[in-house]
């Protein structure tokens, strides 16, 4: 038994998860990578990228490795889009202009749940999707979501930096049209790939306390628990501007909940939303 | 610049991912860990565990590797049940009883989407929660997926193994009442952990062919490539029982495709989809 698959060598284990069908390239790939929890600990989303490609080699590899994330019933309902043509990168820099480092990222990909290769599934073998809607729409977005962060380890284990791009959903339905997605398919993410030439500090998480419970869900200390890490994350990641002064004001103490509490208060994704239901999503 | 931590001790690691408020017992908890690409693409789910326990100090670790992944809008929108004590693992035994690995597992945790913390956070600050409710269901259902993920990681890189349940959502109503899940808590997957004590072949995945496009989304050549996925995965994931033969009968060449078919020609989790409707997703 080789749990693990330790003692096996990167281009063996590739050929076992494709069934012998290897994705080209990945062979040549197999560097050394860094230790998982370490790697995990210090995540942080990079936004400044040197011009260094990454090679379709390296690509390859982190497609195979994202893709042998677990994904409910075995449906897979992942599609990853490579906008890679200089007409796919100027489309997707000029409608996210807020965000210049989608523009300068080596590589950008688009992560897309997909609910329609199992429905053309269904056509071609005689049956009728029967998948109540809501339910579709969540069991392809959280299989892509786990894609998502299986593709980010696997990058930062080849030494390269990432930063989701969840704006892509401002832009659902321009984006669904300029990259042709089929009713049944829709963006949850982008992501922007290079090798980082930024050190960021890591984002400072709330305590195991206010997000792990034991038998029964228990927030009665929330707001203790909220004002302390207010405090200790404003020694790491403080605020150097406040959001929509003009509707609250300027803060005398502003940290993350402050922070959190004005941006959420805005209605956010309706597009997106109108999106999903009239393609594939009757909710 | 130290992009990736190596050369950082894992406690130093942790204290600074929650701003020096670190769990106890994540520091005696720094052993090897397998290579990163290694697990991804070795991933198998576990079904039969040893009895020995996992320690608490495992947990730790495991927990703040997990919560480490990138979070929508840094809103942190997960929250992990414990299931620890025996009711409480009769409850979910019990209560799904298909799964005997349920019962059999050293650990059962309840991965939950969270959107009430932000909610209580509007409340703390004085402003009204804004976001539109299918938006507010995906952050909290994709961040949720992405701890999972990283969680799952994070285990295999310490030698253990896990079986992500998602048939926690057919008991949706029980669950949140046992567990005492407040509006806007949702369960997402359970997830059996433990050391396995069997070794399954991995799940064979699409060709990139299938899930990789260049720019533009295109599924043309989609039943070639599945007739062609079914017989090589048959060579490695065979079917050995047919999925509702009652209502399609016995197929001669029963593959991937056609047991997908007729998996997804059932109506599946109306009580999920009915639940988050009528607690905090008024979609």
């Amino acid at each position: 038994m080789s749990p693990l698959g330790k003692s096996k060598s990167l281009s063996d284990l590739i050929a076992a998860r494709f069934a012998f069908d290897p994705p080209s390239g990945a062979q040549a790939d197999a560097g050394p990578a860094y230790p998982t929890h370490h790697l995990q600990l210090a995540h942080r989303s990079h936004r400044q990228f040197k011009s260094t490609p990454v090679s379709d080699a390296t690509l390859q590899l982190l497609f195979s490795c994202a893709m042998s994330a677990p994904s409910k019933s075995d449906l897979q309902q992942t599609s990853i889009i490579h906008l890679e043509s200089p007409a796919s990168r100027a489309f997707i820099a000029t409608n996210i202009p807020s965000m210049p480092w989608i523009s300068t990222a080596p590589v950008f990909l688009l992560f897309c749940g997909d609910s329609r290769r199992a429905r053309r599934v269904c056509e071609m073998r005689g049956t009728d999707f029967g998948h109540d809607p809501l339910d579709a729409f969540l069991n392809a977005a959280s299989d892509t979501a786990m894609v998502l962060q299986n593709f980010i380890i696997a990058a930062e284990a080849k030494g390269l930096g990432c930063c989701p791009v969840s704006a892509v959903r401002e832009i659902t339905s321009s984006l669904a049209d300029f990259t042709n997605l089929p009713s049944g398919v829709f963006p949850l993410a982008g992501l922007c790939l290079g090798y980082a030439d930024d050190a960021p500090a890591v984002s400072v998480r709330l305590p195991l306390a206010a997000t792990i419970h034991k038998d029964s869900y228990n927030d009665s200390a929330l707001e203790t628990i909220i004002t302390d890490y207010d405090r200790r994350r404003g020694l790491v990641n403080g605020y150097k501007i406040q959001r929509h002064v003009d509707a609250f004001g300027m803060a005398e103490d502003y940290g993350w909940s402050t922070d959190k509490a004005r941006q959420i208060s805005r209605t956010d994704r309706l597009a997106f939303t109108q999106h999903v239901k009239k393609h594939g999503f009757d909710m």
